[in-house]
């Protein structure tokens, strides 16, 4: 009486719900079905900006052991595409022509680039085959064209200045592209930072070397380049941006396609509850980028305030895992004992880092206030409310700026460019709502000309080091006392660093600390 | 055949100059007549504010020893006007029916308080009798008007931001008053400070217990007070201000009328060479308020940037004391030798300070340009020039505020709110152009919590305490040494403290420390 479990798409959020039921697949409890539309297994889509300048390989991308799966008895079908769902019968209907059945049903679909509305690109939004030389830097071919740009030393246009474009740009600028970035608003990261620390980075962003176009509005796109490829975009005030390849950053949308065809209710992800289950069918489940947590009832205290899709690996991972369990539950003691399970927490606020070497940026919560505010200038109390406060710290000279806003002492928003000792206290200060020490000075003093030498605070061993995996710094060094020595070996034996990889560099430093230590 | 030498006024710099000449008078080198308008002899007026609130004396402020004056043989007529200056006779025409000629002749004529134009007040400008509850707190008769409403607790209200304004209404809100400042713009200092600092400064003040009321355009008082006094200062938007007191605090405006009157050039002030004397008659000067040092020389390199008078007693006394040599060189040795002396050399940009208690606040230079200019963005030279740097911490919550303005590292500009120590160190650095350190946020640590218990950077003997009489640490000290344990003792010593009273801590910190080390 083995339960029958499909899981719709093979990224890295469908990677992880596989890899934690193959127990209970081995066991004969439930039995798996993967379907995939790309022919390729799951890899760490995240890493495919660093696949693409070169800095990685598409092998340690990889993020399934495809023959321990078929040892397990998992089925995995590649290159195949669900064409519906007929939730009348409980059966997938597949681009193969079969029409598996299922009893649980899992939408991990994640999602798609959007593609602008340019003269010149206009493709299918459900299947987009973009021009010769234009690229949303999605999948592994996307990654290859990037490369071949970048080692030729071609001019690289990147549409959107949110973190992923902002870190594709500074990968290609240092591995040797003339690399532009086109972007609205009049400073880079416009959703994420507020003006001030929008102005610092973006002067940071030109001195590595990036030629910045704020306030741009693109309409259209050239194709004069070999073979009729991409040679410029084109602004609405008629400018030109020659280039080689234009890489499209303007963020992603949920592929919810499917589970609406099958009439289930989505908003800009498909909706579920606290225990993931899609509204009316309890049997059905959404994770990863596609899932939008927001339940049904009207009581919710979390709901009201939830984001839609993060975006991000790692909430995607915490809800494969926690779906995990709930799902071995259910095949094991029925609805009563998965119901007992504790439900899915709410993800706290995401801490936005760019990735990228040379420019250290952190940026969280709220950052809409400014010291010169009314409210921030006044002192005291505001409806039973402390008030918001606000210190800024802003020196562009250096490229730093600084800027924390607090109520009650504790943070509620962080900007950090430029100093990662004092982003990295801040962000831990933030997830834990303690307190800002009164002189809120005292906090730039970590990256003073005095702590040059000394790694980022890395004195608490409980602060989280890979947040995309949730691994703290105890972890790390746990694992590297048992022999670890290099960051695959500390990925492997704890998941730190199989996410966004911006965390490298602090497990590096680990790494180093230990056998500093052993030599000593 | 001793030379003949009328001074027109009696305020602080003419005290200075005639003290400076007295033994000259002494020998019989000089023959000296000093003319005064009012009818006490001078004193010191920058205090005139403090003597309003009560805390100093008229005796105090007296800057004049008349007996030893008169013993020495000095003329001194109080309570006398010029009337005219007949220059084809060289003579002074008097209110008291006399005509004394003269072979020199020193304006000392001071300023006079600009009178806004409002409705229920339009004193004639050369003799302004404002209305009872009105006053521009310039002289004595004013002092005891604001001591009256000071200590019964009345409603002062100050018209106008800048030093002055400011400086009266935090001594007048201390010692008990209702104050409320009412100023142009949106933030008081306009003329002095940056937005930020202006703001911070802003929240300060109404922490202070202040109330601050900006963007205000005033147009009328009303006069429903008892007598007829004063009652309700009236803005351009119909609203109304209840008050006691209105003390009129909209700058000065130099007396060049006497000297305008017998055909000499005046811009802002009477037109000085950098010899001090008046264009066309080299045997006329100009010296304090009313004096503008802008030379006719065309190919000099100092006179097109020169700012007009600085309204500062600092300069007037540097000027009365050049004068002073200048003229006994002049008596002595005739032209040759007087013409062989130094010009006075130009005065450096000055040090705009708060003198209040509980409110630090230092600015100077040029601080227009924000952190985020387009020109302060973009690193390396422009013009040959380095470009214009701009460092900036705001903690509005803590009342601080600090804005460095550089250019190839030495300031150009400083704001400081709320920082002692630190503003101690870039006005040290900013009088020097001392290269400032390349992480600007060492100079926070000044102020640190770690650094409350010791007294503002005093460790350099030679840095200046006293900005008016231009007195250093070290000279203060050593009079400690030589027994003075009073400010008095010291101003009568040294000179320190005479002037403005802003340095009076850092005197008496000087003096505790001495003993402290004495009774250790």
């Amino acid at each position: 009486m083995s339960e029958r479990i499909v899981v719709v798409g093979f990224g890295p959020v469908a990677a992880r719900l596989v890899e934690e039921l193959v127990p209970a697949v081995r066991s004969g409890l439930v039995q798996l079905l993967v379907v995939g539309q790309e022919t390729e297994a799951a890899y760490n889509r995240v890493m495919v900006a660093e696949l693409g300048v070169g800095r990685t390989t598409a092998d340690a991308l990889a993020m399934a052991d495809m023959d321990g799966l078929a040892a397990a008895g998992v089925e995995v079908r590649l290159g195949v595409t669900v064409k519906r769902i007929d939730r009348a019968r409980q059966e997938v209907v597949l681009s193969d022509g079969t029409r598996p059945g299922y009893d649980r049903l899992v939408f991990a679909t994640g999602s798609r680039p959007v593609i602008p509305n340019l003269r010149g690109i206009n493709p299918d939004p459900a299947h987009p085959v973009l021009p010769l030389g234009v690229t949303a830097l999605r999948d592994l071919r996307d990654a290859a064209q990037l490369r071949a740009a970048v080692t030729t030393g071609k001019r690289v246009i990147v549409l959107g200045g949110g973190v992923l474009g902002l870190e594709i740009a500074l990968a290609a600028a240092e591995e040797g592209a003339r690399t532009t970035v086109v972007h609205n608003g009049s400073f880079p990261l416009g959703r994420n930072i507020d003006r001030g620390g929008g102005a610092v980075l973006a002067a940071n962003l030109r001195s590595a070397g990036i030629r910045m176009v704020g306030n741009a509005r693109s309409t259209a796109v050239e194709h004069n380049g070999p073979d009729g490829a991409f040679s410029a975009l084109v602004l609405s005030d008629g400018s030109r941006i020659e280039g080689d390849l234009l890489v499209l950053s303007c963020g992603v949308r949920p592929r919810i396609e499917l589970a609406e065809g099958c009439g289930l209710p989505a908003a800009t992800g498909i909706l579920v509850d606290h225990r993931l289950r899609t509204y009316h069918e309890p049997h059905m489940f959404a994770i990863g980028d596609c899932a939008e947590v927001r339940c049904a009832d009207v009581d919710c205290l979390e709901c009201p305030d939830a984001p839609g899709p993060s975006g991000l690996v790692g909430p995607g991972w915490r809800q494969a895992e926690w779906l995990a369990e709930y799902l071995v539950l259910l095949a094991e003691g029925g609805q009563d004992a998965a119901d007992a399970h504790v439900p899915l927490p709410q993800e706290k606020p995401g801490v936005v880092v760019l990735k990228a070497r040379g420019i250290n940026l952190a940026v969280a919560g709220d950052n809409a206030a400014e010291p010169w505010d009314e409210e921030v200038l006044t002192v005291g109390v505001s409806e039973g409310k402390p008030r918001r406060q606000v210190a800024q710290w802003a020196d562009p000279e250096h490229g730093r700026y600084v800027k924390m806003t607090t109520r009650g002492g504790a943070l509620e928003g962080l900007v950090t460019v430029g100093m990662p000792r004092t982003a990295a206290e801040l962000v831990m200060l933030f997830e834990r709502g303690s307190e800002l020490p009164a002189d809120r000075s005292l906090l730039l003093r970590l990256d003073g000309p005095d702590q040059l030498d000394s790694p980022a605070s890395q004195d608490d061993p409980q602060r989280t080091v890979c947040r995309c995996a949730g691994v703290s710094g105890a972890s790390i060094e746990e694992a590297v006392l048992e022999g670890c020595s290099s960051i695959p070996e500390v990925s492997k034996a704890t998941r730190a660093g199989t996410g966004c990889g911006g965390c490298h560099s602090d497990i590096k430093a680990l790494i180093e600390k230990h056998f500093q230590g052993v030599a000593a």
